[in-house]
């Protein structure tokens, strides 16, 4: 079964399947572009749009094909994961496809617009305080409770598999690519990206982009093994979480580089987008666009695909309008 | 010249010559939808996004046309108009892709990212008060100094045949429509509609949507003759403009009804739309979707297409946060 098949022996072949797969329950995002923000970088910015996924994230892609693998013996007591809050709502959604349970554990202070997802989907939510600790301690409770299947939120090759179509889909819409950035946190998208990029287009360069504040995977590349924050603060809720045994396994062997962002940086690159781009994405997937800004002599005169990770956002506490 | 067509002459020809004239300068914009707007609604929408012009509104179409269907001795003095923000941003855009000047009158209550824009084009402006008496003095003033070319936002065949050529992509896009609905201020968008759908697809019904507080389209529709307010007040700051007589021909002949809906109706339709298509929509570009919630009989089970007009919003100022 593919969630036992070592991240080092994942194909090509697996990405395909489970592309066909996912297929029926997610979308074939737009790319999107902006003649404003090409002339702002100097570079060719192709942004592959996964907030325009129905749950508003690339999650739903993992999150699918880890529901839709599963044996109908394994799929009756349902699923349950942690997450800071889309790989939560994209497992409920896809649970909710299936037509089985989903349990996640959150933490208290995920933004209330994933929560309201996570529970109309029909997904149950557990909460914890918002660090790693807290959060491993209470799932541990809810899965011994639940039964359920766990499908971790990024260090699962069957959610590494589902993210990387997400890449696949990128190559196939543009005419190449010089480089790609996706935003980092545990790993799980930057894993499937390189997954898909080191077979199909081995010249395109690989970037993840990381919060300052949240900057573990930063530091482990460059230190050459996992270190792990255990309760960062960032307006990128998405990339609270450290790089797990699965994902080091590409970032170390696949990612060209990994830049940082400060908060204002962050913000300041997702009102860009949200004015130029006119999509709404959440803090989190600006931080490719606020690293490409900060780094301009490495992406000028490029084609760089970016990937919008997702647009679930509080639209009443934007952060630019912060009092 | 096809500005001196009167526009009951207007023919599906026109519309095809005026697409192959604006197709560099324009997107082909993408078709979103949303399963929960569905659901809610109970109809099929079919949101053509407009925001994602690079202008960030259809009205880069009508001025492109008309921008790049001046002769190169007319195209000298450059162009001129009045606007409520779109299309003078729109012109200004246009105008700066053909290297030629223009001059725009907005009101000094037009939203600044519109101003911006204009100034970003590289388009001058002279601000007027915001009311249409204002508005034409001031104009006739800047017409008389430049000399430049009047390209009227909506009542100007060249810019109704432009507008035309959205649903005809939305055609193209969508297999087979019931109805389609678009926003209506001075009719140009609305204009364009009938122009391709009564040729292309007369059996879809055309639907116009319009604030409470600027009904004059409404009250026209329903008196039979042209009724304008002077100095309408509305959220949808696109849409204060009344009906002329080029685009009360194709309202009146080919539009099955006009619905209205109340200014907290078109912000809360315009924070689903954020929230659920993750698109950055201006308030005008929201009243569609107000009006089939506020509408369901009419729109239940049908196959609707929407058209979103425009994204050219002040973030610092959304109209759901207001003190």
């Amino acid at each position: 079964m593919l969630d036992h098949i070592p991240a080092a022996d994942l194909t090509i072949e697996d990405v395909r399947t489970a592309h066909e797969r996912i297929r029926p329950h997610i979308r074939r995002t737009p790319i999107m572009t902006s003649d404003y923000l090409n002339d702002l970088t100097g570079a060719q910015l192709y942004f592959k749009c996964e907030n325009f996924q129905e749950a508003g994230a690339f999650k739903v892609r993992g999150a699918s094909n880890a529901v839709f693998g599963l044996s109908d013996e394994m799929a009756t007591k349902g699923v349950c994961t942690h997450s800071s809050g889309n790989h939560a709502l994209s497992l409920s959604y896809a649970a909710g496809r299936r037509g089985i349970p989903c349990n996640v554990v959150m933490p208290r202070t995920a933004p209330q617009a994933k929560k309201d997802a996570v529970r109309r989907y029909g997904g149950t939510i557990t909460e914890c305080d918002p660090s790693t600790t807290s959060r491993e301690a209470t799932f541990a409770e809810v899965q011994a409770r639940t039964g359920g299947e766990f499908v971790h939120p990024y260090n699962d090759p069957r959610v590494i598999t589902g993210q990387a179509t997400c890449s696949a889909e990128l190559l196939e819409q543009t005419d190449g690519l010089d480089a790609l950035i996706a935003p980092i946190g545990g790993g799980g998208m930057v894993s499937g990206t390189c997954l898909t990029v080191s077979n199909l287009a081995p010249e395109t360069a690989i970037y993840a982009a990381e919060p300052e504040q949240a900057d573990d995977a930063y530091r482990s590349f460059k230190a050459g093994h996992i270190i792990a924050d255990d309760a960062p603060k960032t307006v990128a809720d998405g990339l609270l979480v450290p790089l797990k045994e699965n994902t080091w396994h590409f970032v170390s062997n696949h990612v060209t580089d990994i830049f940082t962002a400060s908060e204002q940086e962050i913000i300041d690159a997702m009102k860009l987008t949200w004015k130029y781009l006119r999509v709404v994405m959440e803090p989190s997937s600006a931080v490719p666009l606020a690293t490409i800004l900060k780094n301009p002599d490495t992406f000028r005169g490029k084609r760089v695909g970016v990937i919008v990770t997702g647009g679930n956002v509080d639209l009443d506490k934007l952060p630019w309008l912060k009092a």
